[in-house]
């Protein structure tokens, strides 16, 4: 029997998200289907975590238990031959028979991609949320660091369920970073910006990216202070904090695992 | 009445090329079509040249007369309203009655986009062709430099016609810059790069471009050295060589009118 290792990279657009649901297109379920074909067994795959309808990654991490006798290699490239364009495994891996892809991660990072400009380049509308409105870049910079720390995220995440599965029933979260960046694009003639937010913590909250993004956009529009934030933890009210961001401009950027290059271990 | 220019970019995967064909889906089919819906009429829509099936543009041109009486900003802003998103209009002017998208072109730009690495991102494989073997090169930037200056493209042409719709029987065209260059591609995580080929010319045959970036890989492979280049304009014979490549890599970047800024009149 061997453990092995996915790092996948997907455009969410046309997928009801990662996890397997009967009758719809998901990740999971196209990536069940192929090791279906190789192993001629219905495998349990199991992902670091789950990304929602329309959500991307270009890093969610995976693993299975088989006994056919394919290399890691002959895996990748079995798989990338059987699936879809939009879902490519990037890398594949023989792991210890005890690695889970979401029990053993001790970081993910997440991306949320504003397109700042007129007109979004046709190659870039499925990656990007466009907002063309005016927006104070500095004071969402200021409230995206006060989202760092352990705090209880019940006013930043959906009225049910978690990304993680709720192992536990808390609301608390630490993030380790969060900010705002902005990117020249260059993708059309013209100037033009993205201006991207990014996330590294333990865990997620379902939802609750997209609930920070929105409530980092309603401070970009005046609507809440900064200082607002510390409050909002507070209220543990959903209610107050900004709308969930529609999906397209969220990415699953990287999972760690305490063997990640570069990790050191603690946070 | 009122000459308007439009600057389009579009993402080909999914239409018939630029030219309007019954029950086919095409660029300047959409357009034409968002343009009766704007004007209540049939108008006729003139692009710089043609783009074939899966093609892509950031800067296709076309114009259009009309004597509706909105501006050129309200057409920019109903036509975006109304497209698909894969078809954007990223400028909209008024231009002198005597413009004309086609004959007043003094230069184009295409791009063909190589993919070198083992996995393709899902985010990028509409918009590159992928060759992860062998190829040499700086062998090949050196060939791509022996495309520069006048020449009979006879043997880098399509048995039959041009993308300019030919004003004249020649298949001799006039080349400013032909050059292959390195992008490091950060799509995902590991080392990949794109290998990217411009040319600049006044006009071009039907697949030329993709024609002479086969020649270039085949130059590449070592089928082909860049001396025989010289010796393949002479021959004026298509199967002489290398393949048509296939069209999602390729991108009009650029179509350059006299009074495009930057643009001295002469070449």
């Amino acid at each position: 029997m061997q453990n092995i290792k996915l790092t996948m990279a997907y455009d969410g657009t046309d997928f009801s998200g990662w996890q397997i649901q009967p009758g719809q297109p998901t990740v999971q379920g196209a990536i069940s289907d192929v090791l279906e074909n190789l192993t001629q067994q219905r495998l349990q795959i199991q992902g670091a975590g789950r990304t929602d309808a329309g959500v991307h990654a270009a890093g969610q991490v995976a693993n299975f238990k088989t006994e056919a006798e394919l290399s890691a290699d002959e895996f990748q490239r079995a798989f990338n031959a059987l699936l879809p364009e939009s879902i490519r495994i990037v890398a594949a891996e023989h792991v210890p028979p005890d690695f889970h892809a979401r029990w053993n991660a001790v970081a993910k990072t997440y991306r949320y991609r504003i397109f700042r400009g007129r007109v979004v380049s046709p190659f870039l509308w499925r990656y990007v949320q466009h907002d063309p409105f005016p927006l104070d870049f500095d004071v969402m910079a200021e409230a995206a660091r006060k989202f760092e720390g352990q705090h209880d995220f019940t006013s930043f995440a959906a009225s049910t369920g978690s990304e993680d599965e709720d192992r536990d029933r808390t609301m608390t979260r630490v993030i380790y970073r969060s900010e705002m960046t902005r990117v020249a694009c260059e993708d059309l003639p013209g100037s033009a910006e993205e201006w991207v937010y990014t996330v590294r913590g333990k865990s997620f909250l379902r939802y609750m990216v997209r609930k920070i993004v929105g409530t980092l956009v309603d401070v970009g529009r005046g609507k809440l202070q900064p200082e607002n934030i510390a409050e909002l933890f507070e209220m543990r009210d959903r209610s107050k904090s900004g709308p969930t961001m529609p999906p397209q401009g969220l990415c699953l950027a990287e999972v760690e695992y305490p063997d990640t290059p570069g990790h050191d271990g603690s946070q």
